[in-house]
């Protein structure tokens, strides 16, 4: 009886987690959706559509780059909350800091998209200077969230690894810098490396997260604790 | 097992609200991340990209202003919640007053970013007003939302106080004063005086709230009826 | 432990009708929230953004009867479904239509709100009469979705009373009718009335509404078989 | 009592699954509801609204094709997690990419209604292919899913057969030839084919899916390893 009602006790505090991860959910699908209204055919071209198409490839990178960006941004939320078992105040807000930084993705990419399309080789640069200042802002959100996790150690699991949380700040930190450093290259030597990064950085960020195993039979992390049930 | 049946339907009747709680989320979700629609570059700009960037500052104002009001919005909807158990047809008609509140935030907001943009010193105090009427008219409705679960007891779980949602109805009130405040101070005095009390009211109403307890121990109100369990 | 293995088993049923609700309320909170965005005042008019924000009520009551409208959908789908434990492939096709009628509201809610707001009194009647051919279509929708769970009544709960569904659909039909009306009277005598009936209808249409029980205790439905339980 | 703790085991794998699909389920129902912002009257048409309503018909046809081919997709989603107990990587990466499919829906069908409403012969052509493109890397996308989920079968419930995922691979491969065979029709004989096939095309494959029994009694996959409970 005891292992039921303790699990039952426990499935209450997942559904705690629950409604910010659902919340956080719907923002990250809603950001990750708009992103193809930046993505838009000028009516007057409609006279010449296929050249018109291909014109287009700037909105079609960015909306990629930032597709990517979001996606990953879900993954990392979700490797992080399979390890959070509750949430209090300061979690909730470092939360809305991660949400703030995912909803603003689609100004950086509609700038991105207009400047390569349409725009002077100054405003390449603007973009993607103002590009890399929103991947640093994410970061640096990712790194409050985790110092906020490491300092509020009980919400996680009990079967956390606390040194987890150190390793996720400093790829918090290696986050900064690389978007520090993918701006610097955009702005000084040409904005089209800083384009191509945009699209890179997220695919390699995303493969250096250990948050999610490879094997499937060991990937959902709450059942490792309960093992030594029903014997 | 009496325990365990009593939980399980005590679940159901959580479930119950669970829909209801999905149907905000998705909403609140969504009206917070259409506040970025409203930041955008004149296609024009691109020969300048740089100074149009910063020339959009009233559009970030407004949008972080938004982005907290919404925030907390969910912030408070999320405390309330984890208090109710079950929903009635006069509760589903308040909630859908908080939403009609939130869901409305994005055209204020526009109108604040361009008449700060873009205005005259009257369009600045006209939107300033339509911004302190939203704010009245959302804690107008916390107000009607607090009213009915009060009247409605039974619908909050057992361990939950009665006195508490005369205290909410409290700061529902305190919510109406102070967007009047606002509202008249930026009419009168200045609106920038307005647009800065939009940005600062929202924090300081969410440190208010004592919805959510600091401590995250504590923090699932659910389990508080529990103890009695397994002796 | 016979029945706490059923009520389990009952669960895994309705986690079945979950993903389907879960979807259903996504794009209702969509709808709703997107309306907003046919709220807007032209840029030209932040001279006298005073006077613009009031030539904007036919935006305001449209929205609001829209809004209105969406959020009856959803507390008709959301009562429908307490009573709905399992979805074959019919009633899924049928959730679809009700999805598309609510999908299709902004497009002639913006008709209305630019007809009123700058159009011609033809423009008046033609936008009233495609307003009330979709509530006729969202109507008929309700109509083919009662008509099959009516005659796949192992869908709903066994505690369901079957004669349920004959009344729901002639709810829908009285709906056909209403809109018809509504859409007469607004092209033959004046598109004003059309107006305010797609206003009010909403509501007088939710009020009739037995889904969803006045009192909070019997609120849950789905609790009613239970009582059996632990003797 | 080990039967009771293994089902709540396998609702914890569940709850896994149940992040991804609420992800998804969010992206699909914005996709789906986005695409009735390409439905608009243009405001100068506001003098003969009757006759501009009636002018708009490719673009209700395009956003039919295109609610039709996302309900198609989410109907195979459900259809296809209903039988996955858990996620790891490849499948989340898999997963992404339907949703960048799905995501990206609502540009081609706004090519495909200015096209046809306002743009050349040529442009219609070029509408068509580019529609027929998506379809293309849809079918893709579905075919990476299913092969992913055919080897690494742990991550399918124990009772699903393993040629299953043969099967689906197959009918992936179908819509891939199925768009070619669209777009090719399209370009070379008329683009009204093409919009004729866009329309038909997803209804025909919804009905060729054998996700979803057509019984409601067995429609809960989940259900049927559960028999031999409680003798």
């Amino acid at each position: 009886m005891t292992t039921t009602t303790s699990r039952l006790r426990d499935q209450s505090a997942v559904a705690d987690t629950g409604r910010i991860e659902a919340f956080s959910d719907g923002v990250l699908a809603i950001a990750l959706t708009l992103l193809i209204l930046n993505v838009a055919v000028p009516s007057s071209a409609y006279g010449n559509l296929g050249s018109a198409v291909l014109r287009l490839w700037p909105a079609y990178v960015s909306f990629l780059a930032s597709f990517a960006f979001i996606a990953v941004i879900w993954l990392n939320h979700h490797a992080a909350f399979r390890r959070i078992r509750s949430v209090d105040r300061a979690l909730i807000w470092a939360n809305m800091g991660l949400l703030l930084g995912a909803v603003i993705v689609p100004f950086p990419t509609a700038l991105l998209a207009n400047a390569f399309g349409s725009g002077t080789y100054a405003s390449e640069q603007v973009a993607t200077l103002v590009y890399a200042l929103v991947g640093v802002f994410m970061a640096a959100n990712w790194f409050v969230f985790f110092y906020a996790v490491h300092h509020h150690n009980h919400l996680a699991h009990e079967w956390v690894p606390r040194g987890i949380w150190r390793t996720e700040r400093y790829r918090a930190l290696l986050g900064i810098a690389v978007y520090v450093v993918a701006g610097a290259l955009g702005v000084l030597v040409h904005p089209v490396i800083g384009l191509i990064l945009f699209c890179v950085l997220p695919v390699f960020y995303a493969l250096s997260s250990d948050g999610l195993p490879l094997g499937g039979a060991n990937a959902s992390g709450r059942e490792r604790p309960v093992e030594p049930l029903d014997e």
